[in-house]
């Protein structure tokens, strides 16, 4: 019988970990054998994308026996020209996932230093770690990613990438775009700043700092999987310098965004009009989990993102049982993965049908905790 | 300004040559400024997904807001039955190539020998040279991909992969299962043998050797981007020995795949009437292109799969002049890379109109130069 020993896996794989970075909605439901009544745990848009892109889609489906551009041409066109960028500053993946991939493909190799935030984003990591990389960790600071103590913790380990995300997941935190461009300005020589934008369609406008492409320090990754409400047609992109961006030509699945996606993402971009329609609905729906929050007696964090996370009060063992009875419930949500920030769960906007099902389930399980 | 040797990429990137694997039709149409009106190069199917595909996808982009499901359970279930094998011997990718990309990935580093054709698929050579092993390359024989003398170079270089593929691209030669039966019980200890059967469908019945998924020296790739007409839907598969197969989940982008294609992919195995409709075209395409070869007074070379190789008769250079003259009159082809076969073209099977095409403008390129 084959055991792993007998397999040729390469040193760094043999010592990994098996299984996931999380585990998605699907599995949850099938594991539980609960299905959710409402879907408020991975920050999906429920909303949907635009219909003009549902249009696209739809016609484009019958286009699916043609290969999917490699290069993604027509929706980076439209993203450069959004953003005012070039052409060659501009490239597209199979979701912020997949260039991250490719990202620690180009830089990742046992001796190299990664610095991220303790219980940030886990799928970075898990790419990191999957190379062999050294990851440093960096405790949050009042429910903040904590600037200074990277970029401290970068200089200290003379670090290749330090990966931040503004807005923040999972505190839903932010950083003015003034403090972002000052953290840019000091980025220790040779750190690449991975700049993890997937929220900023739900920020404020002044988060965001400028997009330079001349900087090559700076790789500013976004995607079509939030506010844009097309998680499931996996397409993310990233924004730099034209060096940096085309030498993920050198390892990247060139075919590996799909066409249907492709199509479906040019037309979301091209209707700002439904974004911003959906934006107003994120904030109020962030108002509505706030007031929810408060009128349980419970604090919860300012946002700018679609999601809002809620401090429970208690220890990380208390907003695990919150968790574990909401799914129970039918209402799926997640939390942070590690203290102190795991004493909150996190709830993403959701219809109001969806809503109307939190409110009323949330409460019954607080009170049926106290 | 930034240079390259500004960029702290991994000694292994810094080696590498830029630039894509191979260039994409759209690729070729904006470079050479023509519409193809017959798209005969990629090896798709303009035959198109079954309508029952088609339906799904269009059901499925309302639901695109949501996460696709990062097990695909439905379409590895759906598959599993389908093939008679555990849940746990299949999973499914971004395409072929981006399970190739995650299987260098456990396999290949610096100092792993791999073996395969020379002229083979440029995509798998990519994804192994990206992680620094070293490819061995066996000559055709006879346009076949020639298996003793593969076999023989595993052993020599104590490879730890062996690509071959059955039916082959890009000459269309097949060997039967006896044969590939024969070859994989003699795979020298430590090999495993990629097994590339994307053109397994257009196959004769005796081509395929029975799958055993106890065996842990054979992973076999098959995909929905042929017969089943689903390019731009990037699904791929792979059947194997389950721990294999679960070890590709410490290193591949879980999100990867869109969950359009999955539902149309579930749809599409279900609709296996649909299959055998397409697979009788395809056959009956090849027939019409080697009477169209044998008109000009060409050999052609027999396939099982759904393109056609002709043998233009004289020398590469005499047969690239061929394809850049189709090329300007709008007809897409694509030829072998290597000597001695890149001494032909090769012709998917197109629909009617496309195969009108071809038929009038290739007498026109030859009557031209000849």
């Amino acid at each position: 019988m084959a055991s792993n020993a007998d397999f040729r896996f390469t040193s760094i794989v043999k010592g990994l970990p098996s299984g996931y970075p999380f585990t998605g909605p699907d599995t949850q439901e099938r594991q539980s054998g609960i299905m959710f009544q409402a879907r408020m745990g991975a920050n999906e848009s429920g909303f949907g994308p635009s219909p003009k892109a549902i249009e696209a889609m739809n016609e484009a489906s019958h286009l699916a026996w043609q290969y999917s551009d490699p290069d993604n041409y027509n929706l980076r066109s439209a993203l450069a020209e959004f953003y005012g960028v070039g052409h060659e500053s501009v490239l597209v993946g199979e979701g912020i996932d997949g260039l991250f991939s490719s990202l620690c493909h180009l830089f990742v190799e046992p001796g190299v230093e990664v610095v991220t935030s303790l219980g940030s984003y886990p799928t970075f990591n898990y790419h990191v770690k999957s190379r062999g990389g050294n990851i440093h960790l960096v405790p949050y600071k009042d429910d903040h990613e904590d600037r200074d103590a990277l970029l401290a913790k970068a200089q200290e380990t003379n670090a290749s990438l330090l990966y931040f995300s503004n807005p923040n997941n999972p505190m839903g935190t932010w950083w003015s775009a003034d403090k972002m461009q000052s953290m840019i300005n000091q980025l220790p020589k040779g750190t690449v700043l991975i700049l993890d934008e997937a929220y900023i369609e739900t920020a404020q406008d002044d988060v965001s700092p400028v997009i330079d492409v001349t900087n090559p320090q700076v790789l500013r990754f976004r995607t079509f999987s939030k506010l844009y409400g097309m998680a499931g047609a996996r397409i993310g992109y990233v924004i730099g310098h034209p060096e940096l961006i085309s030498t993920f030509d050198k390892v990247r699945n060139h075919y590996g965004v799909n066409l249907v996606g492709q199509r479906g993402a040019v037309a979301a971009l091209h209707d700002q009009t439904y974004l911003e329609k959906v934006k107003q609905k994120v904030i109020k729906g962030r108002d509505r989990i706030h007031a929810i929050a408060k009128a349980n007696g419970l604090q919860s964090i300012p946002s700018a993102t679609n999601f809002v996370t809620i401090d429970c009060g208690r220890d990380s063992d208390f907003a695990k049982l919150v968790l574990s009875k909401m799914l129970k419930r039918g209402v799926f949500l997640r939390m942070p993965g590690v203290e102190p920030q795991a004493k909150c769960i996190r709830v993403s906007v959701g219809l109001d049908y969806e809503m109307d099902i939190f409110e009323k389930e949330f409460e019954a399980v607080l009170k049926e905790l106290s």
